[in-house]
């Protein structure tokens, strides 16, 4: 059914003809194409309209290449369904909340929404990419990791430091634990019913994972992505974790069973293969400011990376974190044919 | 001659009665005292009078009761003394130079400093504050790393992703090499003459190795601080290496030849200690956010790095990054006092 279903083998390490390649933000704002869109509606009406959604989906597919695309969306999402007012004013700070988590009221009175009623409008923007994509490449969902949506909940907005999330996991860890589980709960619900509207691959970010200590990674964070990806597993389709600046803890990312473990620019993916062996395919990992770099150094740096994964499939070449606004478009077109040229020889 | 010598016999696996304690930015504005002095002086004034650095850096041995005083100045003094004009204008973005370092003719036009002329005040500074201290602890001197300061010079300012100092590395690698090794020069001469000023231990500040992939970490930043140590060990005084987000590449770092690695919060104390061995003593390392938590949970957290560093010498306690200046000073006695009764069981 799939015309190109490179992403789906390489992540059950099956044979490919050569590596497939997305990255994070695939849609965004280095390309014209998606600017143009946005002139019309702000971040959150596209978020909400299934048919611009669809069309910012598809413009990297049409446009650079890509082997995947990756639903429109953003991992706020799920709060505001969960009851936080949302504001997300590009160039203004970033997302934030009208109020924030801090107490156990606060934590009770979120609910577990219907993924199917408050987050209809992803379900339908999945349906009409699929239409859109007519099979040309697979589809990818994704949420927020819970540990990632806590620290945004209690912060009320992004923070460096993220001092009152990582307050409640120090100092009211009952608390902090309550709400993690209601967000594991939301996040799983979602990814199913995610998966049910068409996507062929669900991923999981923890974009904040690397700012705790190992301990409280493996105790607020990882535990409760296991969890999801048990449930997510029932579903049948692969599952990606990518919990960026945590290379310290990989062998136990890699081990509580998803499929692909996604990897940050500062991991060695050479040394991250030897780590978890058979055991998952590797996702990453290209340094994302590396593309504001010449494309003669980008293709440089694209060999090093297919050169350190070697042969054989399990490999899903993307980016270490996601790509940045002002990044030139030619450098991300050189950035992916060179994946496709130069991947070739690893799977012959 | 020194009363408190703990953190000399720690950084060289000497037996001690109880781990030595001392943290990043202590001389900073969670003191009301330091916010005194700075009500009236501005911060490079502030680093520049060698009376008020003293007293600043004398600061946290009286009022929070540290076992050793780190000289009060800042990293980037030493751009300035090559010949870039800096601003420090704290809360308004952080610090900046005028113009940036961007072409070859930009490198060759910085002069390596004599740190006796251009930064007499920091010699002057350590001298005042030897006085003041009477031998009660010992004295900290130190600097940023070659890399940290390239990426502050290229970029002109801070940055979240230094796009053009990465882009020095992937695309013009000798010139990066070139500035590489003039600041290198700048910074081993300018070691040396802290020590001779009264230092009794240096320390290197890699603040932004981590946002480097591993390869371009040895090669444009772990490279020049060998290089440094190097030459500062013939001053045969102890070397302590920080750099912050490399926990990927600790054994490469202890091998360079200094005496003490400092860890971030991010790495595992226990794990570090069996993959170094003897070979080097180890700082850290917990998370600076936690001070926010309440004193029972730093006292907690304080016994677990404790418990993972495990019994005999060669630990000295410390944040995992700088302390942040909101940060409650109660707490920060009660994290003091914690190692200083908890570490006791593990000299015995």
């Amino acid at each position: 059914m799939l015309q190109n279903d490179l992403l789906l083998r390489a992540c059950k390490r099956e044979p490919v003809e050569r590596t497939p390649v997305w990255f994070m933000r695939q849609a965004g704002r280095y390309l014209p194409e998606y600017r143009a869109v946005r002139k019309k509606v702000d971040f959150l009406t596209l978020c909400k309209t299934p048919d611009l959604a669809a069309e910012v989906t598809i413009q990297p597919v049409d446009l650079v290449g890509v082997d995947a695309a990756i639903i429109f969306s953003d991992i706020l999402v799920i709060p505001e369904a969960m009851g936080m007012k949302l504001f997300v004013e590009e160039g203004k700070g970033g997302p934030r909340f009208e109020t924030s988590i801090r107490t156990l009221a606060d934590i009770q009175s979120l609910k577990i929404p219907d993924p199917n009623k408050e987050l209809k409008f992803v379900m339908d923007a999945l349906r009409v990419t699929r239409e859109g994509l007519r099979g040309r490449v697979p589809l990818i969902g994704f949420s927020g990791a819970p540990w990632t949506l806590m620290a945004y909940m209690v912060e009320g907005k992004g923070s460096k430091d993220f001092v009152h999330a990582k307050d409640m996991i120090y100092s009211r860890p009952k608390e902090a634990h309550l709400l993690l589980q209601k967000l594991s709960d939301a996040v799983a619900d979602y990814l199913c019913a995610q998966i049910d509207a068409g996507a062929h691959v669900a991923q999981i970010f923890d974009t904040w994972g690397g700012i705790l200590a190992q301990d409280e990674f493996e105790e607020f964070s990882l535990r409760y992505i296991a969890q999801i990806v048990g449930r997510v597993k029932a579903k049948n389709v692969p599952v990606i974790i990518f919990c960026k600046g945590c290379g310290h803890s990989l062998e136990k990312i890699a081990a509580i069973g998803a499929d692909v473990v996604g990897l940050d620019w500062t991991q060695d993916i050479g040394q991250a293969r030897s780590l978890v062996g058979n055991s998952v395919a590797l996702q990453g990992n290209l340094d994302p400011v590396a593309l504001f770099s010449s494309p003669d150094s980008i293709r440089v740096l694209v060999k090093r990376i297919l050169k350190k994964y070697g042969h054989g499939s399990g490999h899903v070449f993307n980016l270490g974190h996601g790509i940045l606004p002002t990044t030139p478009v030619e450098h991300v077109k050189a950035f992916v044919n060179a994946v496709k040229e130069f991947s070739v020889e690893y799977h012959q």
